[in-house]
């Protein structure tokens, strides 16, 4: 018999996964989203089989219970419905901080429910099941946090969520929990604040009008992501605040840094040194990208 | 008779300009590249009609000298070849920042010279002419830089790039040549140095590797033109040092404002605002490129 996965969020990634899942055909996958139209959408594109009548149902009656609404939500559902949660379920969320939801589950699972945390690095400016699709998760980075000492984690889960993150095109990143926050909000919660500030600065005062007619393509792309839902970024953000702060000290450091050069050195000689480093840095990412997009 | 352009500098913006003025036919053009195989790459493309055997020979027997070279090598040159200038004929360049190429002009120049600054917003973190199209400048700013107080302004010539500019797609904006520094350097310098610093944070220690592998499309997108060249910008950047400082200024500020925010606000409310008034203004930004990509 095929496992039930259940999904609760049908948002970008909830979504994705439900769509992702549907047509690799393994699982029975039923969901729930807050939205009566994204279910109802959901199940006319046979992206779930069932739709559960609420976050409940979905924990009562899944075997893989997916936790896809943003953080604060995650972790609020999962301390409401906590007696509902079945011996050797597998729960999971797809959460882009884990804070609050470790929290939740060390404060109410029993340990006999099993909790691995995964985050696919998969997502756009523009969310909502609208935006979901089935290759979504396709060269992506697709992230187990590995929390051994957890009395809920459980080495066959894991496997079995990695299993299913190659089957959807991810590249499969094992990370410990106790990095997790910090390198996101280096890699992703830090970005998002600068293209902000970015575009903060540029069209923030009587000039805005003018300098956004001139700004050109290396404008458009770094402050892309401005463009997200900020409710979504607030939760994000707020829910990791003690790492962005680093991760802005540290943005703040470089400033320090870069003035000092331009100061120092008017022939910009370091600032040639600075801009190749970067510059070898961003290639060896490319790389990284470029790989996956032609994997092997 | 056809006028003459001569652009000295073939790489992405002198390239582009001769294939796209080759297009229209209005003009013949010559050119000269310190690159031999470039010269010849573009003649046999029929992309210039003569290579000229150096800068002074394009000076000389131009009607529109367009300096298509780095900003401090355009103003080296136009120094050198200060005694080949001839009356009436119209001086552009096309530099990402101005000062040192202005200074030249006061400094050298015949007040009979004609000299009429334009910067197409058009580039890439790929240049040279390889990348150069005749299309590059289509629904890009086209900017023409007003200084009716300099002794070499000429109207005509100011119109007639204008013209140039509509017909190879470009959006005209007409700006003061005292606010181009400061207003590239809120648009583009700055953005630049931003994307290798958020680069180098997210790469440079032991953890590096494994961030990058972590990155997506957010990341991606705020650090591509850490690609870019880094001699040209640091020419682009240490030219405009002055401006570039200030803009870093107000990101700094922009930082320790959302540091406030985070830390005196943990529920994320200042956060959200923020937020929410940089996504209207990067709307603002997208009518504005959408618009130009639809035109009327």
């Amino acid at each position: 018999m095929r496992k039930t996965v259940g999904i609760i969020g049908l948002g970008l990634l909830g979504g994705s996964l439900a769509k992702g899942l549907t047509k690799l055909g393994t699982y029975r996958i039923i969901g729930y989203d807050h939205l009566p139209e994204v279910c109802k959408e959901a199940l006319k594109d046979k992206v779930i089989e069932d739709i559960a009548d609420g976050p409940g149902q979905v924990i009562s009656q899944s075997d893989i219970v997916v936790f896809a609404m943003p953080p604060d939500i995650n972790a609020q559902t999962l301390v409401k419905y906590k007696d509902l949660f079945r011996p050797g379920t597998l729960v999971t969320d797809v959460s882009s901080t884990k804070k609050h939801v470790i929290k939740a589950v060390e404060d109410c699972l029993p340990a006999d429910v099993h909790f691995v945390s995964i985050h696919p690095m998969a997502g756009s400016e523009k969310g909502g099941y609208a935006m979901a699709k089935a290759d979504l998760f396709q060269n992506c980075a697709w992230i187990i946090l590995e929390d051994r000492q957890s009395p809920h984690w459980n080495e066959g889960n894991a496997k079995e969520l990695e299993v299913m993150g190659q089957k959807l095109g991810g590249r499969i990143e094992w990370v410990p929990m106790a990095k997790h926050d910090h390198l996101l909000a280096t890699v992703s919660h830090m970005p998002h604040v600068v293209a902000a500030m970015v575009t903060t600065v540029a069209g923030n005062d009587q000039y805005g009008d003018l300098r956004l007619r001139l700004a050109a393509g290396g404008f458009r792309d770094i402050t892309r992501v401005a463009g997200g839902t900020p409710s979504m970024w607030r939760e994000i953000i707020s829910g990791n605040r003690k790492e962005v702060l680093l991760a802005l000290d540290a943005l703040a450091g470089q400033i320090e840094e870069i003035k000092q050069m331009l100061t120092k050195d008017p022939s910009g000689q370091a600032l040639e040194s600075y801009l190749t480093r970067a510059r070898t840095i961003r290639k060896h990412f490319q790389e990284i990208i470029d790989n996956t997009a032609n994997p092997k």
